[in-house]
């Protein structure tokens, strides 16, 4: 009988892994439709609590969406609603909007490819804003979130099955997914958990110099700032170093600053984007820099919008990345929108301001108190220590793990990591994503969570008890097992 | 200096090419900008007619939204409109964003990372209610247009430099795009013009067989019904030989139907999916069948929704896809949410109702009459033909040039139907798109046009005089010149 078969679809298909909705979220998939679907479900929780991803809107967790972002969402689908429901629209929403739509007509519309002209303007006075150095509308790419973005950029620089992309580790696997998409070389470097996950030039120069990467071609360098799932922040000596790394070895440097405006201690850990440095050095290292509205305190994932800011990339690479970004069209109008109200919120003075304030202001603040909170919580825990983020949504504190219970996950045919994750699943609800999913040093053990459960006191109970349990079966730490 | 150079980018990338926003749609792109910018422009027209995509509801062109969807989409992004604005949406918009929000929760959520499981219930109902039999909603993908989908699938299965994928010529670019970006090999069989671009198991089997593809192995047969630029239609008689072929050469059956709601002359004319083909014969043919809100009468363009169809698709390889959408998380809410209503739309009895069916048989009735007016009269113009199109959005009329014309054409460097479009966009401000960004036969010049433009009248007349001066200066057709 015909059919088609596993071994006739593309191999670099078949490797990639991505494991942020992998096999603990599509087995807490399973759970979720046993409690809607049956009230004997047998299950020892009643919600499924999905810490595996950085959805800060999603059911369960309900952070409240930006309202101005919505208003000028809402007006814009439905234009006429401003004469329909006289009052209920402020101001600077409506001339939001007339200015927009001056611009992109209808939202129903495919707009230029490469993104609408005035929203692409509106985010370069965003940069320079942020750098105090222009930066140029022709040279940004509006985008249906980060993720597109990266994909496109890896898939045109990597030219050979020997092109070469250095990668943190522990990374956001959208990294390593992608390099398997199209058949690169993953070229890992450890980030220091001692010190905070800092980076260090010598791990990345002891990488590109291993002799296992010898008919290598380095492309380019991924810096994830702030880091996923690390939550930490470069400084700006370091992020000097790494550019002059740029030039001597000629990277390409893959900037992603999607977490900028998820800061807990901006005293101590402020941002600082690498357009900023690249320009203040005047280096000529190619940078793309990429940045999303599904995070910082608009967590408009489901729009899908974003952008990248190409510096130092040629008129003729520019052309060819609108020749593909034309081939699927152009980015959603939803995510350009939303684009445009986070890089250019109400001001002092505009109607939304104070409410927006407000909003923005608890968001940020309840992200930095529970990410606090749970990362002194879990360093309580036996056999878990955890770095206290600084930035981004995440915490990624290690476990160890005795070794009955790494002979029981062996047994089991599990990642030790996976194993534990899997029966905290199984036991609370709650989903996180094993170390193994973002890589670690051989023999370590790890798991991400995000700090986005708006019951901290109760989810932290579960996880405190749930260890506790693991802990008593398995026994502590392998040192003193 | 370190820069990064052409030569450094993936080959396959730089292979790429997508005439429908290529060459002339960049020219018509400065042109607007100088109308925009300047009175004294110095062009012989005052707007630009965009005639080289099915953009319907883009600015100068301006087909109005069918209002049910925006409704629906205002209300999604700001709930709290219900109660702010009493009785402006009517009751199903209301009930309906409410069953909508009883899934998904938040349009600023990922959701699903194959889409909102309850529209896909609705996709699979609609397709059940077309076709009278059943659809699954687990074999359902939704996608950020059909474009993504189409990629997605071509990356899939081109698992070697050998391996082919069966297009029409002439094309939509998309596949001839994707199989350069995926390394794959274009096996091209030619439509048939004469008979209204019929579609030839002969000539599918010649290119099978031909000797140059002797190291190839054919993957799949992309058909594109209603078609893609010719608006031709599939009877059910070719559909099943079709599918006996894809059984006899082991092809996967990709059917991109996104036209299939733009039928001219239904009676004559009618559309029936591959699904109901393929079912009806029992066929284990894999199929995957492509649908998009872009087109039909919503002309959602901008939002990104679509979907495509598993028929005959094992639960391994489902598993697979699933994998490789979740890496860019999910489908525009947006995109997902005007899937919803375009498959679900207002029935008899609902409040929208009326409104919905005077709005969509105005929109048929407009394209019908206006496809019908501009073939007929380009049929009269001295050395066009023209194929009256039963379906689709599209034009695609023969021009016979004249030596002369083709000599001036290629000491321009161009194709010779990209240089009569690129004299028509200079005097006329219309844009069209060559046939060689489509394919034709050797000899053969075409361009496509969109039948979308409201003043046609004064379209047709432009597109006539411009002809006519065409040919005054370079000859008639080629025979009699």
């Amino acid at each position: 009988m015909h059919s088609l078969t596993i071994d006739a679809i593309n191999p670099a298909v078949r490797n990639v892994e991505y494991a942020v909705r992998g096999e603990l979220a599509i087995r807490a998939e399973e759970y979720r439709k046993r409690l809607n679907g049956d009230e004997d479900h047998g299950l020892p929780f009643d919600k499924i609590i999905s810490s595996n991803i950085g959805n800060p809107q999603q059911k369960g967790l309900d952070q409240p969406p930006i309202s101005f972002i919505r208003q000028v969402a809402a007006l814009a689908e439905w234009p006429e609603l401003a004469e329909l429901a006289p009052g209920v629209f402020p101001e600077d929403v409506i001339a939001r909007v007339e200015e927009l739509r001056e611009d992109f007509g209808s939202v129903g519309a495919y707009s230029h490819s490469q993104g609408v002209p005035s929203i692409r303007r509106d985010v370069a006075n965003f940069i320079e804003k942020r750098d105090g150095y222009p930066a140029n509308p022709d040279h940004i790419f509006l985008t249906a979130g980060a993720s597109a973005g990266v994909s496109l950029l890896m898939n045109m620089l990597i030219s050979s099955k020997n092109s070469g992309i250095l990668i943190p580790i522990p990374q956001y696997p959208l990294y390593s997914a992608s390099l398997a998409q199209y058949s690169g070389v993953p070229l890992p470097y450890h980030l220091d958990e001692a010190s905070g996950w800092s980076t260090s030039l010598h791990e990345i120069e002891e990488t590109l110099s291993h002799p296992a990467h010898k008919e290598i071609t380095p492309k380019a360098l991924v810096i994830i700032n702030p880091g996923n799932p690390t939550g930490s922040l470069l400084d700006e000596h370091t992020q000097e170093k790494l550019v002059e790394l740029c030039e001597k070895y000629s990277l390409v440097l893959l900037a992603d600053e999607v977490y900028q405006n998820n800061l807990h201690r901006p005293e101590e850990h402020p941002f600082t984007s690498f357009k900023k440095i690249v320009t203040r050095m005047k280096s000529p290292i190619p940078l793309v820099s990429f940045h999303s509205i599904s995070k910082g305190v608009a967590g408009e994932c489901g729009r899908r919008g974003g952008y990248f800011e190409c510096v130092n990339i040629s008129d003729q690479i520019l052309a060819l990345i609108y020749k593909m970004v034309s081939v699927v069209l152009c980015p959603p109008l939803s995510g350009q929108i939303g684009v445009d109200c986070v890089v250019r919120p109400p001001q002092p003075g505009d109607a939304s301001y104070p409410l927006w304030k407000r909003e923005t202001d608890a968001i940020h603040q309840a992200l930095a108190a529970r990410t606090k909170l749970m990362s002194q919580r879990l360093n309580q825990l036996p056999g878990v220590s955890c770095v206290n983020s600084p930035g981004a949504l995440y915490l990624y504190p290690k476990i160890h793990l005795s070794d009955k219970a790494i002979a029981a996950a062996r047994a089991a045919s599990k990642e030790p990591d996976a194993f534990y994750a899997l029966k905290l699943l199984d036991e609370t609800g709650i989903c996180v994503v094993p170390g193994s999913g973002f890589g670690q040093k051989e023999g370590e053990w790890h798991y991400r969570l995000t700090c986005l459960c708006p019951g901290v006191e109760e989810y932290v109970g579960a996880l405190e008890a749930f260890h506790q349990r693991f802990v008593a079966e398995y026994g502590g730490v392998a040192l003193a097992n």
